[in-house]
């Protein structure tokens, strides 16, 4: 086969060019699994924290005997700042990435340039993960204490009177344990980059 | 040089050989890093599970005029029961991990057999990692709120008469971090060697 063949314009066979165009779809998949995610995690920390910071209430509980006013803001529990802080800090690693990602597909090249680039990747979208399931276990911590009451001494459960406010809490937790699960998963794409290359 | 090189038995040159010694030297020493993270993460988890699972306190404290006698206890909040049971998870998934890890070096192979074998090793230490990540955070916030006292209402800080418990459970949390490190660390080894192979 040999002179044929080398005296082609592309000097590779049918099959390579079919091997060639797989692998460019497989390349593109990827890309778009991995800017599909950031789209995604960018909205779900954005809406943990927008959920977040509009949960507020005022009501009145009895303890005791006393009717105690009770005024609820997420500001007032350090859990809830974090995860606000941690959202916000994930959201806007979301975005550059994203940002950084489109460029790269304008240009047609592929979105991760190197192995050094990959393991970057891979360290940075760790570190986020790893922070959002710390903000949002401290936070379902918190909240759970709030609703179950606390048994060291016996005292009420603050849910009863503050519904609204706990149930946006809980929301913006959901949000921020999904934003963990994406993250992993673009981790685990990064993995899939290097052991594949 | 071809017939001299090929009539020595090993059919490679020394320089090969030093190679060979070399990646070996590099085997033995990834490996032995493994087994290293592997036992002090086993001590950790252990740490973590007994210092909690012994912290217990009597006291009193004044709440409105009134001494309340109060009594805690590591089972009397979720988020102790939770840190205690994926800490005990943990512990057991590197003991499992130190076994098999022993019984294959001392048939002197490689302690990651197959792709897919390392793709499991990184899925469980993830997870497990991610699990100490959430129930050190839920912990900590909890024994934060604790500590800050509760800002609904104005109620006092539970671990002035508390102190040694809410030393424990802090030494504790601390292990459990300690652990969540070490099993982040197993999974970046995971993905050396899924990278290198």
């Amino acid at each position: 086969m040999g002179d044929n063949v080398l005296n082609t314009p592309p000097f590779y066979t049918t099959k390579d060019a079919e091997t060639g165009s797989l692998s460019r779809r497989l390349f593109r998949s990827y890309d778009v699994m991995h800017v599909a995610l950031r789209l995604v995690c960018l909205s779900a920390s954005l809406a943990s924290v927008v959920v977040m910071i509009t949960a507020k209430e005022k009501s009145t509980m009895s303890l005791y005997g006393f009717d105690i006013p009770v005024y609820s803001k997420w500001s007032f529990s350090d859990s809830f700042d974090y995860l606000v802080g941690v959202s916000a800090a994930a959201g806007v690693h979301s975005l550059l990435q994203l940002l950084m990602t489109s460029r790269m597909l304008l240009r047609k090249s592929s979105i991760i340039s190197s192995k050094k680039h990959a393991w970057l990747l891979f360290a940075s979208d760790q570190v986020f993960a790893y922070a959002m399931m710390s903000c949002g276990s401290a936070a379902s911590g918190v909240t759970n204490l709030n609703r179950t009451g606390i048994k060291h001494s016996s005292l009420p459960n603050f849910c009863k009177p503050l519904h609204s406010f706990c149930d946006r809490v809980a929301v913006s937790i959901a949000f921020a344990f999904f934003g963990c699960f994406l993250l992993a998963m673009s981790s685990v794409l990064d993995v899939v980059w290097l052991s594949a290359y």
